[in-house]
């Protein structure tokens, strides 16, 4: 088994580290700088978008972040990241895992290029408008007992959580008790006490 | 088993119902009207979104079509439409998943609001820009033998092959011969011939 991570420390590659640090497992880290190298063919053959992070497990290469999440928590399933494929919590782990993909990352892009969703737009777009993802976010973690699929702790807490905890470390994320309940159950998970210097404080 | 499913005719839900036919299975069709209805406090509290579609299971709430779709083919796991959990193209299998919903999608509807990201910008962009999503899709899609994940049709054909029918019919995605070849694969596919006159055409 040769799992091979492109990275940068300075990136949401740091997720990826918090995971294998839950797993107990090594990934061979190679570290990407940004720009000239990011960009160079040889790399854009692996991501074609000259990003980070990117796994390669034997002759396939993953990129998206979630998509390694996922496939890893797979993978080494009985370490008990993700629920089981016929319990209906499957489904909710998806849900946040594509809400955090899509309408959460998308919403947050927009939030930095400043695109405003009209009310007439809002039908038409995934994520309808900042607000709605906002409200669907404290929706969801209102009903987080305590971690997104109950008792369980998944990979959709990592993925998600250190989302989360990065936007509230930026100042991107109005606080709220939801999160704020959220955020100290997640601090009880010995993996990102040990991974907490590094990305969140 | 209760499967219901919340949905309208003229909506990304006929994915769904793509699905249910290619797994042979029955859902518990709700057809909710635009407007009032889904936006009713009692859509509300399924989905904060107010869009469709929604599945639920027992007294799971799954939106976001890719969790849907993830989901179904994990609990039918035996019908064959997603990669062993083990299997290297697992990642592959989740890394057009985590495509379709995150930078497909938000390239997309940033392209309906005439949203241009700058290069300068890019970097803190997930998805870069316009041209890097459609570079990624043919990337992707040359190396489709012939299905996404090689040999094995899975669930991600459907989910990335319904977005890409439905962008060429409404003229939003410039052909190329890679976009050809896989239409023309995927219309192999027996349930999608069965399924073709309500929504590719
Ligand atoms: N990100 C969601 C998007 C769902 C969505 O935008 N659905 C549209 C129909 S295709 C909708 O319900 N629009 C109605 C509205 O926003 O009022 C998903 O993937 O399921
Ligand atoms: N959608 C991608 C986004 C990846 C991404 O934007 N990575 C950033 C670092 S956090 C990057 O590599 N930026 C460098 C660049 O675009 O040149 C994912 O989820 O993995």
């Amino acid at each position: 088994m040769a799992l091979t991570l492109y990275t940068n420390m300075q990136s949401r590659g740091l997720v990826v580290d918090w995971l294998a640090l839950d797993l107990g497992i090594e990934l061979e880290r190679k570290e990407i700088a940004y720009g000239a190298e990011m960009k160079s063919a040889e790399f854009l053959k692996l991501n074609p978008f000259g990003k980070v992070p990117v796994l390669v497990d034997d002759d396939v290469v993953i990129y998206e972040l979630d998509a390694i999440c996922a496939y890893l928590a797979d993978k080494f399933f009985e370490k008990g990241l993700a629920p089981a494929l016929n319990d209906p919590k499957r489904g909710l782990y998806y849900r946040w895992l594509f809400f955090g993909a899509g309408p959460l990352a998308a919403a947050s892009d927009n939030q930095y290029l400043k695109v405003e969703v009209t009310p007439e737009q809002k039908m038409h777009v995934g994520y309808g408008d900042y607000e709605d993802v906002y409200n669907a976010l404290i929706q969801g973690l209102e009903q987080a007992s305590p971690c997104l699929c109950g008792e369980q702790f998944t990979v959709a807490d990592i993925s998600v959580g250190a989302m989360i905890m990065w936007q509230l470390k930026m100042d991107k994320l109005q606080p709220h008790p939801a999160i704020d309940r959220y955020v100290a159950a997640l601090q009880q998970r010995e993996s990102l006490q040990k991974h907490q210097a590094s990305f969140v404080s």
